[in-house]
């Protein structure tokens, strides 16, 4: 049974949001991935958001892109914690994106995450931070992931250190 | 029966909004104003969407501010013709609120005007418009509409030739 | 004769907008489509909105970007609905296309579609939901095509639900 | 013991954001509230955050403003879910607070709220629905808070159809 | 017989751009001031902008805001030199009628001026510069007046020499 | 003795803005082409601005990038009209660029045109507008461009008539 | 002898900027303060800029609103560094004055501090760290400094709880 | 012993601003390049920080983007001066990383330079005129390099008015 659901408006974000359900993976979540757009399936959209918490999900992460209406109205469904998040579009990088997310009215919040790539990664980390309150693996789990941020940025900062910036530059443009 | 109805998704926008409402009324359009939240109170919101047409509504007037979804969720639930009007907020004026109404994705059209009253005012010019193309009444009343707006122009404009523009502007000042 | 007319500033928008016109075929809407400037050749595209009602055209739609005034200059030389589709530009992705379609002042509207080619499409839709009000085949054609949006939404999930997200991704991947 | 830590990085922002302690209040959540800035008792706020998990609290608010480093500095120092409050500012209502919080790098996450007092209360309530998870005094306290808001909109709504809009507007003028 | 024209979409705008015909006047430039709309009495406004040519006029300046078709329609309708006022709104200042007026399409250019007050004298002082091309007058003037502004700034920084920035406030703050 | 000079603050931007120039060819106007940087080359910048009247220059155009002080500059050191080119940048297509000229301070006008192309080639022909005044050459040259632009308008809405939209975007293509 | 001077294009913005002055004055630093418009009186502005290095000043503090050329004008005729404070305007609250002064090109900077007020401050405290890289007694008033603003900090953290949210905000509506 | 400090809250920023340690390298100035993150390493980059100025370093420049606080954190932790880059994004540019670094409270200032590689070259520059100030050999140096700018811009002009800008241009093609 899923503790997180992962639910796009559009398949066609799936791709640009995949790094969440690979970070979920990684983490060991249970999950699912739904694909369910509050305007064209609002029925089936509605329908999912109210059962949600029965089915056992605890957090809901949903993407979307321009009038990103899907966070809101599954949030309007469930009282269980939703997670935003913008896709990125030609406006400014997502601003109608990040606003149609973010300016929720007083009294259902939803909680938005960065534009892009990083967003979509944040949502998996933040929902696991939310079950790490009540589950010690995932505790455990994201203080060592943190660790290994910092060390990973302390390993490749000694790297700088001892070859340069100029042969750094040189390592990174060969790697890609 | 009413053909247009004026949805809010808060009564606080009421008042903004009220020459929508004004302007229906000089035209002798049969409305109904309506609060429903698409967040706070979206069953109601849904329901409501669900049966205006069966209700004879004709075209939907839903004005919202914020992550304004409301004239989009509604008109996920209806195939009539929806009308948004931005309530301005303090992100630039409304950006947020136009972004939110207009952005809507490829199948479910919302038509958005400008951002706070003259907004609420052409959302009831536009429900009549629309209204016009099956009755004769309303196109004549709208063709008297305008050539009364142009009509108005010119009279300022000859008032403003004979008294020149200081006397203008003290007559405005002073009729403040 | 035409009930809906699609109007282009500029012949290098008729590309971007193609969907327009592709939809309003697949609905077996009669249009037709013209390029007039409103700058370039403001007699013509004066003469062309101020005849469009006598001709029987129904509902204008308006493509145009930067200061794109083609729709509101027409709609001040007709009574009829007026749709714009704002072109997106290197401005924040069309900021200045919206802007110049979107804040219109009171007593002439134009009803705003979202930037680019969901825009175009919604334009269609719009148009389409006009005539429906007086066209049972239109509603008809309509409610289908929701139909149709939430089915491809539910199969799309079924597929999801039944090989996972990554041989989804997989799949987009290679049909591409 | 508190549950949720509110922080603000200057005392100015407290009363904008006073209703998400009286939220916090009217729900019975223990909560402490904390002065510390980000930029001007940088130790001071590290401290804290590190500390915060070990004291028991559950989930982080975080109000801030401008270069609103407050939330993501917190985060960076521990799992625990942080909550960010962009404060309202002369820079399009608060577009700087907003990316501060919002644009956080892949691994840190922060929950971005709506700029302004919309957001405060959202913070509350959000941290409500994490300690929900695993509290069903707040499940329920927030199930029914959510049929609150939906009854008062019907209440509302009810009022509008027996007094009509004008009537409403008056009453509201009134109440003020 | 006037030089120059001072165009206004709507009267509300002329107190704010007063500034303008007052420098025309300071500068003894024989101008009109004329109200008339683009959107409600565009035939008016097409047949002034056709004929303004053969009038005498050398420069028109056109005010407006919000979507500022007024300078661009005119300019579509003769090929004297126009200058646009964008005047400010909510929309960031006046980011809308910015963006009407400036981003005009390759062939017919506006002159763009500053949002608001400082905008609608520069108005006055461009189409000053552009007739001083052919009047010596003009040009002996418009030398002195900037002559006049470096001596203004001048004996403003030495009175804050002599005086101090403390006592200088304090001066400023009394003749309010 | 050229009537026209074109100035630019970097090289780089030559490119760019090469229409404006190829279009004061077209009308065969004398025009002289500048690189001088407001910011690198300050003293050979303000030494050009203060002789270009003596010199025989009319009209100034100067085109600039990001912090685009160069038309505001030169505007300082001359009465004669500038008239300022935005170089497209990455912040929001030119933003810095368009505010950096447009927003002058009361007393030193700039005639800002479109970011990019469009303004390049405007800007050229706001020149020629400003030297139509008093040469009849051009006045009827730029009469006859205009009639152009109309009849290209023309034109391809014929073409598009009579072999519709379809065939006449597969025409676009080919002639890529 | 001053070592720093504080430069204002118009005197309207001196209030606006006192605080610069204020603090530059607290910590004792010698300090002039300048009208001087690089538009309106452009020959004062550059002669003042050439020389103030020879006058001994070491860094200048720069305030400008709008197209806010002063900085960067400044920075063309001196290698000392410039510190820009964007004046608040309409656009977004100094949109424009923070791209004119930010986005300056490679080979002349500007160091931009926050617009409004918190920039004047900074821009002064800024000019001291830079003085204190080669004066002892900078370098410990302004480790004091910081002392204090974390002190401070945490006195109002103190009170905040020993008297709880509620009393704090009622003292600060008092003390108001 | 290093004198400036270049540090990347992330190493895929350091092939952007490789132009920053080029000029600094130019100029013969010791510096260290680091990669320390505020929010993935946040212990290191606050020790590093702390440290700084012991370890002999004058001037720090931090580039960073999103939500970038590293230029803000480290100033929270130092008094040397802090100069910040903002690293480009898809936000409009820039606009997140901008707001983040400019934005700083009062108190504790951050240096804000241009979005992307203008920015980063000036980071070195304003840093080396920081120097300056207490070393005749960079100032003169810096003296040589401004003059070598204002030659450079005044050699590309030469070659443009002797071989026009027609030829200038495939110049500039060729050697791409």
């Amino acid at each position: 049974m899923p503790d997180v659901a992962v639910i796009f408006g559009s398949d066609s974000d799936i791709p640009k949001a995949r790094d969440c359900m690979n970070m979920l993976k990684d983490f060991g979540v249970q999950f699912e991935t739904v694909i369910s757009s509050a305007h064209r399936s609002p029925d089936e959209t509605l329908n999912w958001a109210k059962s949600a918490s029965e089915r056992g999900i605890k957090v809901i992460i949903a993407a979307a892109g321009g009038a990103a209406h899907l966070p809101g109205v599954i949030a309007s469904h469930t009282i269980l914690p939703v997670i935003g998040v913008p896709i990125e579009t030609n406006i400014s990088g997502g601003l109608d994106s990040i606003f149609s997310i973010l300016q929720m009215p007083s009294g259902i919040p939803v909680a938005a995450m960065a534009a892009g790539k990083a967003g979509a990664i944040n949502a998996a980390i933040y929902a696991i931070s939310i079950l790490a309150l009540s589950n010690e693996v995932y505790a455990k789990k994201l203080a060592e992931f943190r660790k290994e941020l910092a060390k990973n940025n302390s390993d490749k900062n000694k790297r700088l250190q001892s070859i340069g910036y100029e042969e750094y530059i040189k390592g990174m443009e060969k790697s890609k």
